[in-house]
């Protein structure tokens, strides 16, 4: 969605209802000297982009909310779900080294380990490859089930998350990305798919679409 | 600088400048019953917002900006300097080993190489220094001058530079930071010395500022 602009009508329009709401549509049709079938577009505008609200057998009215305030609102609930990268797996059974090629080769600073039934049981950064890698054992034998931040200690998210939340998430918690997950219940333990993968590449991106006014 | 809402008088006057503008502030007083110097403040304050602008001599009128446009162009305007992180350094004759040292030590993504006189000359990822700690070599062995990537092949900024194209670089050459330089002249030379570092966890962090109304 771009950063709508009101054209003249709506911005009149805007200005009854601010002075006379709440007002039928019908009222403000007479206002303009026009029929209500040719400000139904512009109503519609005004509603969708949070301006004005409507209820049934009231009308319309203002809402209060100023453009920036509309803008930062939307911003505020772009979900996960618009900025999510595909995550990458490792088995929990490959080793320090696998992981490092894996890493390369997918060119990501995040990686999600399962067990053998596909649900997530680890993740795996960069950090923790490097500190594997510096010490003098050799990393095609060690598993990355010993190095990985395990669960329950692993911070999830879901589809429909903030990215504002997850925004924060990163920067309190330091680290670069999240495994997005979808629960699931195995015999009344819960489980986690992992669907999606969110980091602050996709943070800065929509950080770039926001200043652009490209963003949905 | 917080996102200003306007109040009712200064909706008002906005409201005059769109309809007669230009107009000077003597008469917008003069319509409103108002003294010239009770309305300087709310005069200031839509001028900085940039909703008005003023001429000497002719008077104010509208910018025609609606406040979702003035957000955007505040959010490009930001720049480096309010969003940076101090910079990192070792120097060129470091050893891998060491490098990495300092990078979990202070906790950074990126490390930048200086030479003796303290001039940038390379710059270290953890990608890069994983990709040097995998190998069979020894890293304490191994200058870090081997491994950096090195002048003129740095992608470098300014403090004036805007946020917004060093977060479209950073996704563009996909890199995690770049480092913030001062150009010197050295004996008709252009050498840089580092003054900062900006990554992509600084533009998360603008991200939520935004998002939470607190940015500068």
């Amino acid at each position: 969605m771009r950063i709508i602009e009101l054209n003249k009508r709506q911005e009149t329009i805007l200005q009854i209802v601010k002075d006379n709401g709440p007002i039928t549509g019908e009222q403000i049709a007479e206002r303009l000297s026009l029929t209500r079938a040719t400000l139904r577009p512009d109503l519609a505008i005004l509603t969708m982009a949070g301006y004005l609200d409507a209820r049934p057998r009231v009308g319309y009215f203002f809402t209060g909310k100023t453009g920036s305030q509309l803008l930062t609102e939307r911003i505020k609930k772009l979900t996960v779900k618009a900025y999510q990268s595909i995550p990458v797996v490792v088995n929990e059974s490959a080793s320090v080294y696998d992981a490092i090629c894996t890493m390369f080769l997918e060119d990501v600073g995040t990686l999600f380990v399962v067990n053998s039934e596909s649900y997530l049981v680890g993740v795996l950064s960069r950090k923790d490859l490097l500190r594997a890698s510096m010490g003098k054992q050799d990393t095609e034998s060690i598993p990355v089930s010993i190095i990985m931040t395990r669960m329950p200690n692993i911070t999830t998210c879901k589809l429909d998350d903030y990215v504002v939340d997850i925004a924060n998430q990163l920067i309190n918690k330091q680290i670069d990305g999240l495994p997005i997950v979808k629960e699931v219940n195995v015999g009344g333990e819960t489980k986690y798919e992992v669907v999606g993968r969110i980091t602050k590449t996709n943070i800065t991106k929509a950080f770039v679409q926001i200043a652009l006014d490209e963003f949905y």
